[in-house]
């Protein structure tokens, strides 16, 4: 059994972008992401710290717009619409699920589409969608695609199921893996045989969001299992969607949950915001 | 086996339009339907017929907005510009692929998201993907779906083999098909083993666009098959892309080409703009 680790992969693109990164500082320019947060989520703090990390190991920065929990409406929107128009501003990323009070709907669609580097508008859906290669997929999405590619592991023609039918990771992942022209099959809680659906697979993408709900009967030999799931176990670790100890000893390669497609979405999301500096 | 005909689907929504043309029609309201021709290719030409014949026993109207083949791109892009404007239009088809000296992308998001009733810009495309379901699907992918509930085939939770991924058609029935709850397969020219896909479903949409490709080995009993296929064989006759006089012989329920899908896309194209109307 292989462990497909994200250090390596994430390492990779980090470090093909040093030269551009180099090269827009002589201009003056620093990539920067604006962070929207509503609130204090440990969830959410927790993926700050690793963005503030990633970003500023690779000399780029970080700007978090923190706002409080009760925040209205109007100071929200008004919060992204000036991130939005900021030209010292590459990147906007806001944390979701927001409280319930608020609706994050106008927001995603205010925020340009270019500026919007986890493709959660409509035009980057549309373009996902499409096919079109033009807009920004969510990171994560591009993230799966990126460890399959890094680990040489053959998309094309290959048989895909895809566990999870989310507008941020299960449908777009889908797009991205017919386009690179894989057998897409999606499957979600109203499947009827998860287990034959899976085992059908060359390759499993699991982003149902539900703690180790994938165990070693689901998987056979000869397959790939890339894990998206981010969860916390009954012993209050954090964990995948898949049961990684039993699955490890039966499947050829599989993705650890913490160390596997989580560490790569900072990359994608770094590279995102140098590719929209050189823009300035 | 059971011949699933479009005509009683037709019908049946035509005839649950009848009461809202007729209270339009007091109001001095007809719903009016713009189509975009550029040249006079025979299949438009065909589609047009069909169209204007159900629409007028509808009591609506088409508007045939015909463009010259060598129609310079200001030109035609100021007519769509000009029936997006026009408030006695309540929704506009534009005929393609347009000719190869012409582009569509951008006159596709000029008109608005309302008025595009067969779902070919971003607004709409971006709701087929996230399942909104507040814009137009293409109104073939939405005949599918009109198809298979109006014959009581079961969609929730069954087998449901794509084969074709465009834009117009395979990818969003199958972003349709997911929202219906089904588990969905889109499989197209890179598939490995397309017999093994198909026969694994319970529903085969076949939307690949060639010729009887799909003969009676790629089936079993037990499954419907939908041909969205609309081709013309090597004697000259309208054809779709499942080889029906074989596989009728095989699975329990096939639409026909003509007289399957086909009928029913006007009539979905129908109900749009007579709902457009309702919002003068």
């Amino acid at each position: 059994m292989t462990e497909l680790l994200g250090k390596p992969v994430a390492d990779e693109i980090t470090e093909s972008l040093k030269p551009e990164i180099l090269s827009l500082k002589q201009k003056g320019i620093v990539p920067t992401l604006a962070v929207i947060r509503v609130g204090a989520r440990e969830d959410d703090l927790a993926y700050e710290r690793g963005l503030k990390k990633r970003f500023e190991n690779a000399k780029c920065n970080v700007k978090i717009i923190e706002l409080p929990e009760d925040v209205t409406q109007g100071v929200l929107d008004a919060a992204v619409a000036s991130a939005d128009e900021d030209p010292q501003i590459d990147g906007i990323l806001m944390f979701r699920p927001l409280p319930k009070s608020l609706t994050d709907k106008n927001i995603l669609n205010t925020i340009s589409a270019v500026k919007d580097v986890d493709g959660m508008g409509k035009a980057n859906m549309a373009d996902i969608f499409s096919g079109a290669g033009e807009g920004h997929a969510p990171c994560t999405a591009e993230a799966v695609i990126e460890m399959l590619k890094h680990h040489n592991i053959e998309i094309k023609g290959k048989r895909v199921t895809v566990v999870g039918r989310s507008l941020v990771i299960g449908k777009p992942v889908s797009m991205l893996l017919l386009k690179e022209n894989a057998t897409v099959k999606v499957c979600h809680t109203k499947t009827e045989d998860l287990k034959a659906e899976c085992q059908w697979a060359d390759i499993v993408v699991a982003c149902a969001g539900k703690a180790k709900m994938l165990d070693a009967t689901y998987f056979r030999a000869g397959q790939t299992v890339i894990d998206v799931g981010m969860n916390v176990d009954e012993e209050g670790k954090l964990c995948g969607d898949v049961d990684f100890a039993s699955v490890s000893e039966v499947v050829d390669a599989i993705t650890p949950v913490p160390r596997g497609v989580g560490s790569v979405t900072t990359s994608v999301l770094l590279r995102a915001v140098v590719n929209n500096a050189k823009l300035r």
